[in-house]
């Protein structure tokens, strides 16, 4: 579709200028054009940052006329490419930047309203700050913003127990490819009149509308936390240790995250200054948490679950955080190793899920068919309660993942096909954009495609919304 | 569209006996052309029932090729009509109920895939049998079949807790409108490959295809399970008494069911044999159920949440289950309550939803407006953790629904007008089938409705799925 659009050119930005508030408009700055990966490169075209639906869907009906493409930005920290358009027609990037107000929070109802600009971090501080919990958690909590979280259907550390990002969301204000505003910012928790819009336009990466604000669930805060890195046999250990917690403590696992013992040593490599927990890292350990009610003791539940899992074989060792301070130094373990990875280099990085039965498999014949191709340190960890592992691999020491360029492909091939082959997803929580566009194709049920261009056809049918991610142009 | 639909006649029928087994094709007896309400009766046309996927492909290819209506038929306890054509050509009707398998449990993996015809009862059944929970839970679960669950995306008393059917589904089979099968059955937990068509299809109502499949959720049994009656004070006491259990208990509350007097009332008058817990039936009151942790006692929890609930004048009387048998009884009042309603028969019943926070004043104002109109019994019940309650209209004694029916529609205006101005839905769990097209295009969003057609034309261009339902043929 996209060789029909026209570039977002100096007259288009004037058409634009003369519609809006100054000051709406701009050059797009250097940060728009990259991602963290610096895979892509953007092009220029032209920046719009608006500060409200209206204005966002007077660019919308604009660039609609003017057959221009629209490439959404919110935080710019996706991981596959969604938020720059490296090629085609220059597009309008527009920024939800300015739409950073939190509109109101219900703490009776567990609901907070945020526009899509606000920072996933200060969606979190406005929660605490009424004694809720808003649970979407991940790395760039700092600098991502919830509309691309919502866009991208983003995943992290607490959909284990609280579910992804479109779990967490009741109803959402978007601007539709011909620039209507749909006003569906409900707080209901039931709603069965009509379609999902909401569910088809979360994970839809700006392909079919543009994310302005969001109703968002809140949740209770546990009273007590208990935090423990318990060192496993296996991942199957680590996934039976699952179950057996499920047993014992149900819902309230709020996390459950494998650990590998190439990522502390990475951290030795990279990162010295972060405390290593076990004086000789284990080839496989899970960092837990828990979160109980007022009336339990998070240090003996932890405790039974020790003694529970080393009775069944499956739990070795382990460390139970006896403070706030000692439980945030685990956790910066698990934070920093994607730091870490950086730093080392990856020569391919992949997130992808399997059935959870699956796990054991997968980590087995994925190290079996790797190392016939080549001798590579692998450092596989992640949200195995989600069956969603972060499985990369990088050069020995002392090589460098540019000597092994030509084959990165062959090796992401390897790894997305036998994630195929065991019924799983190459993409778990990243998403599409403009990455893996190749890999939906070649992964995805042939009906499951042609419904989505068909979708795609009837809510776009002039593509200009984020042409080129998800679907081809 | 279904202007130009052809009926399901005789010489259609032999094209398709003439494509498929031997006793795939009946006439359609009585009872696929009833629905419980009585308010539409469906033609006869043809009647299919396959037995794979397969052939409901056939089945749909060869109605596409003929331009013939299918109307997807479940256990037909909808409420809403979406599971009869009442008018329109005379459609091919596909009954679900031969692909009754379940196909796999995984219990490990906290999963069951089940086919569309499976009877709920019995996906609950086959997830006790591996001591895991199928938290769907609805009045009608004897009959009604998961496919038609999930294309309702059915609610109940267990939503408070674990969500819609939507929330309990990983993954679906479907046929697609071209007759395509979409074989999406993962048991993956997290998925951000493209367009989520499963939550598109489930709440679609059958009219962007059929499904004949699903990866469903399982869950731990909680260990330990408390129930009681609590007398509050009003509804509003009732919301606030539910935000103090949260903090509490978390996710513990499995059950948060609001009851008024006038339900006691009524199984007094209809239904003498239920049992009456309370020997004055309280104004309001609350059917509250905990799923607790192992190590948890739900009796001093209840009590632990009486207490408190008294001591913040929210609580003045309850009863604590001290035996299953007892729980099973203050169940069995909720469970009958609408079996009540049948027998008074009302003039208008109304399945809504509010913001939480709205509900008080929902209340209050649907009365006083109703007053105006005539001498009713309301009988105000359900899910009232979730803003969803069952709003129903009845006559006083001594006269009939037949002496209002000129009122009904008047009535049905004057609810769900004040449920869309305070920013409700009037369609909570029950769909909006042929019921309540009206009301769809009357209360939603333009731009919503908008992209529901064009998504409809996208996928289904010839309008054969469904006819009449969820959106004007």
């Amino acid at each position: 579709m996209s060789d029909i659009l026209n570039p977002a050119d100096a007259e288009f930005a004037q058409t634009l200028r003369a519609a809006l508030p100054e000051g709406t408009l701009d050059g797009a700055s250097a940060s728009y054009l990259e991602e963290p990966r610096g895979r892509y490169a953007g092009q220029a075209g032209v920046l719009a940052r608006p500060r409200n639906a209206q204005e966002v869907s007077t660019l919308v009906r604009m660039a609609a006329d003017a057959r221009v493409g629209i490439v959404p930005y919110g935080g710019g920290t996706g991981l596959v490419g969604g938020q720059v358009a490296p090629d085609g027609p220059a597009p309008l990037i527009v920024s939800l930047e300015r739409m950073a107000a939190i509109r109101d929070v219900y703490p009776d109802e567990n609901v907070l309203i945020a526009e899509a600009g606000v920072i996933l971090a200060n969606v979190q501080a406005a929660a605490e700050g009424v004694d809720r919990l808003f649970p979407l958690s991940l790395a760039a909590e700092g600098t991502a913003r919830i509309g691309g979280n919502l866009a991208t259907n983003a995943g992290g550390t607490g959909v284990l127990r609280y579910g992804n990002a479109r779990d967490l969301c009741l109803g959402l204000e978007a601007v539709l490819p011909d620039g209507q505003i749909w006003k569906g910012l409900t707080r209901l928790r039931k709603n069965n009149t009509g379609y999902d819009l909401r569910h088809l336009l979360i994970g839809a990466e700006g392909t079919l509308g543009i994310i302005t604000a969001a109703a968002l669930k809140l949740f209770a805060r546990p009273a007590q936390t208990g935090t423990a890195l318990l060192v496993v046999q296996s991942p199957d250990a680590a996934l039976k240790l699952l179950s057996l917690a499920r047993g014992l403590f149900g819902e309230m696992i709020s996390a459950f995250e494998l650990i590998h013992r190439q990522g502390f040593d990475f951290l030795t490599e990279t990162m010295p200054d972060v405390r290593q927990p076990f004086e000789t890292p284990p080839e496989w350990c899970v960092l837990i948490e828990l979160g109980l009610a007022a009336d339990m003791d998070p240090s003996s539940a932890l405790e039974t679950l020790f003694a529970s899992g080393a009775e069944a074989g499956l739990v070795s060792d382990g460390l139970i955080a006896g403070s706030g301070a000692q439980a945030d130094a685990f956790w910066a373990i698990r934070e920093s190793i994607p730091e870490a990875n950086r730093r080392i280099g990856s020569v391919s990085s992949h997130d992808i899920s399997v059935p959870l039965g699956a796990i054991p498999e997968f980590i087995v014949q994925a190290g079996e068919r790797l190392a016939r191709m080549g001798d590579f340190r692998i450092n596989c960890f992640g949200h195995v309660g989600d069956g969603n592992l972060h499985y990369n691999v990088f050069p020995q020491v002392g090589r460098s993942r540019a000597d092994h360029e030509n084959q990165r492909d062959a090796i992401k091939a390897c790894v997305h096909d036998l994630t195929d082959e065991l019924g799983g997803s190459v993409s778990a929580e990243h998403g599409v954009g403009r990455l893996k566009v190749g890999d939906l194709e070649r992964y995805s049920d042939p009906a499951k495609m042609s419904a989505m261009r068909a979708i795609k056809a009837g809510l776009d049918p002039l593509g200009i919304m984020n042409p080129g991610a998800v679907l081809r142009g």
